[in-house]
């Protein structure tokens, strides 16, 4: 899940310096007309590791925005007077009216966090107090609130840096406790429950930004224009519906000119401002740190897949015994070697035991069902493995790049496929979930290759070719899909397929070792 | 919650007959139109008390009902291969696709209910399942599905009553064993976890209708008319936003005049059925089992009324000490008493202790936010007293029998009270809801009074005249809050209030007791 905040992506001072102005602008306008509106308050929270950026951000926001119309609550202690009353008391007590803005520190997040690191609830608990904050959240946002959360992340060893660089300065040591040493140490920890956390609050109607904490610069640029668009785009909305709700329907009024202005406007101003420096951050995803030029030689290829193979057959008769299944399951772009990974996989099983399925787009009596219906009754018995040739992920690949599903329904797909991957795992199967990647120029050679060889010429469409232009699209995608879908119980096996025969030995030590853990067998 | 479902509702075997054609004539021709259009599944679930009829309404509907479009799941035992398979697979593989409907007994409410009734599983165990169910039943509704789910009461007594009359029938004496019995004696805990099964997967997306299930005839009107005017409704609401939302927005064609064509011809259906011995029945509510002509002599009142309240003092100084804090609301007609009833308690507490918030229409600032808001920001600290003379059933009162929340608003309503209300519980504040009843005819007398009395006429408004025509629809709104917010954890008391003095007396006495079994101080 957090991959995605440690690709190294920064925004240089001077490029800061220029977008800054603009930034400060638009959000000063954008407050200035959602307080004469008074159509919605906007709720964001600030949470993450320590030394993330929070207090940072929520200063900066405050220097940049009106501050009489910010409301700004940390929660340190038990001082202010709420002792004995419900917790949620004082987070109600001080929630913007329509038209403000509040910022959270932790809040509500806090006690749930550190409770379940430091072991002092139990895993159903912990489940229970995340879904209670999913209530409250639900019960705000059905009311009209904007809720908007960042998730700061610092990588374990960012957050050792920063720690000693601070004890390191003669003006900043005393600010390092002992009490940040100890968090430093149960980072893993802290990052599993974060994983949790962030995956199970994270809906439609109070999405998780997670943001790279290591340079101000980018994360003071993400957080005020993911911002800035959600305002913007709210207010479009609402103006365009003739006002809030609370208005009734009588009060509508058509405005089609002007139905996207402040989103127009948002984006005028920021293509003034020259925002490439941003776009160019954001276009470093999860993909780009990917090595693709591994290769395997054809010897060296041919001893391990003979070996792997032997050593899969092994550990399946062993699973089958067991009663433990497989789920495997393919993504990646057109000629991505995804067929050949899953024949190498294949050859090495009793086909008594296996099957695979190919997913293309769904039939008429699969449209009459929920989108999960089609993979949901395909999935093995007690033993068995299935593979799935493209997969559920399609929602939020194929169906967000091309439009066939509405933004609504690919943001809420990502928690229905985190809670139907939690049932897999809850039934002990193992589920092994791969990207094979290739670069836009090797699939260009894989295409016209396909064109001239005869028998590989059906698998090459019209289509295939039109998706080649939305590659940037689907990279943007693929990075979402990894931030949310990517946990520790179901991570995402990101694998460098230009060298067929690297792919191909990369998917096998995969599933062998999951397969090895799983049934708890040495990993020779 | 299930006292709405010990009424003693029922309709005659004659006016069965008479209507019982219409309405299956009415539900076979929705069905075909389902059918024709396959805009949308339906699912209905049943669910409840052994004995209350579930598999009876579902063979009635079944007959009725065109069987080759029909789907029924029950899931007894593990014989159907699904061993090892999430438990939801086999819920998933027998989804009604869109145009059928499916009926489902107990299915995935059984094993989370029967887990917790024998205790295998711990409360919080128990939440994250339900939890479970609402993200399922979520994912579906998100997607169109109309889910409707019915829970088919019947009390202790009338359980007993039938394993009895089955056991002397020679023709079914076969039929009653042993697990029945044992099913019977702990019938208290099952109703325990029914309580919160219901209230925490009650969803206005996937609402449970509390069924009576002692009278056949009852139950198949209740259930067949809740499903006619629910598909009914659905039907009209798709038809006039042109078709699924999967035909996409550019589907969209205005047809104004048949509008709600679905619901008209159901609502003419049912008047030419004579449908008035269901309107009969259901007009029995809650309130009709309250012997209004309850009386309380003066001298014994004034003797209990000083007793009581010396009580109350003594429990409230022991409280303030425990930093033990009350809630208590008021609802009621207009002039049912509240006022004097709250003074009475007020008389016994010191005053530094204890706070009256009488509600009304919410100001500025109060709109400005969170219904909730307004109460959530007046909860008491520790060992403090707040008694709210009005309070947020409002929003399921007044503001549904007015218009002022849409229907979605006021049945979100239930579930966000119960959230609030078991977070006052979790910080152990003992809560106690009061409605003081008055009859019409006594509202009527005490309404002339205060006319005629000028230190009274300040009370009487226009208002409180033109509330007298919606007595029963009052009567039915409070009959729906009793039935999804009385829990044992925050129980209704209802208080016949015709005669002031034993109104009182009734609401001392509940108090002393609560506040004594928090304390753990005895009875006296």
């Amino acid at each position: 899940m957090f991959e995605t905040a440690e690709l190294g992506r920064t925004i240089a001072k001077a490029e800061f310096k220029r977008m800054a102005p603009n930034l400060r602008q638009e959000l000063l306008e954008l407050q200035d007309t959602l307080h004469k509106s008074k159509l919605f308050p906007v709720i964001l929270v600030f949470a993450g590791v320590d030394g993330g950026g929070k207090g940072e951000t929520v200063s900066l926001l405050n220097a940049w925005m009106d501050p009489r119309w910010l409301i700004t609550r940390a929660y340190d202690g038990d001082g202010d007077g709420d002792w004995s009353r419900p917790e949620f008391w004082k987070y109600w007590r001080d929630l913007p009216p329509r038209g403000r803005i509040g910022m959270f520190l932790s809040a509500w997040y806090s006690r749930p966090m550190l409770d379940r690191v430091f072991e002092r609830t139990d895993e159903a608990t912990f489940v229970n107090q995340l879904e209670r904050i999913v209530g409250f959240e639900r019960a705000l946002a059905r009311d009209g609130a904007l809720i908007l959360k960042f998730w700061m992340h610092l990588s374990r060893d960012a957050q050792e840096n920063r720690l000693k660089n601070l004890e390191n300065d003669p003006l900043t040591a005393a600010r390092v406790t002992e009490r940040d040493w100890e968090h430093w140490r149960i980072y893993d920890r802290f990052i599993g429950a974060a994983e949790q956390l962030v995956s199970r609050t994270n809906r439609g109607i109070a999405p998780w930004t997670v943001v790279e904490g290591t340079d101000a610069n980018y994360r003071a640029v993400t957080v005020s224009t993911i911002l800035r668009d959600a305002i913007a785009h709210r207010l479009d909305d609402m103006e365009s519906k003739g006002g809030a709700s609370k208005n009734g329907p009588a009060a509508k009024k058509k405005s089609k000119g002007g139905k996207n202005k402040h989103r127009q406007a948002a984006a005028a101003s920021a293509a003034a401002g020259n925002a490439s420096a941003y776009q160019d951050a954001k276009s470093i995803t999860v993909l780009s740190g990917l090595d693709m030029a591994q290769r395997l030689e054809k010897h060296r290829y041919k001893e391990r897949l003979l070996d792997l193979q032997a050593r899969l057959h092994r550990l399946h008769l062993s699973a089958k015994t067991k009663g433990v299944s497989s789920v495997l399951l393919f993504e990646g772009p057109d000629a991505a070697g995804k067929g050949g990974a899953i024949r190498r996989i294949n050859e090495a099983l009793d086909a008594r035991n296996y099957q695979v399925h190919g997913f293309s787009a769904p039939t008429e009596e699969e449209r009459a069902q929920h989108y999960l219906w089609r993979f949901w009754r395909r999935i093995p018995r007690a033993g068995h493995v299935t593979i799935f040739d493209r997969s559920w992920y399609g929602r939020v690949l194929v169906e967000r790049v091309e439009g066939f599903a509405t933004e609504d329904e690919w943001r809420r797909a990502y928690a229905e496929i985190n809670d139907f991957e939690e049932q897999l795992n809850d039934a002990s199967t193992v589920l092994v979930k791969y990207w094979i990647h290739i670069t836009e120029d090797e699939q260009l050679a894989r295409f016209k290759l396909r064109e001239k060889t005869p028998y590989k010429r059906w698998k090459l469409t019209d289509e295939d070719w039109r998706n080649r232009d939305r590659w940037d699209d689907y990279e943007e995608a693929v990075n979402d899909m990894v931030q949310y879908t990517s946990t520790s119980a179901a991570p995402w096996t990101l694998v460098e397929g230009n060298d067929k025969r690297f792919a191909r030995i990369r998917v096998l030590e995969t599933y062998c070792q999951r397969l090895a853990t799983v049934l708890g067998e040495s990993q020779d």
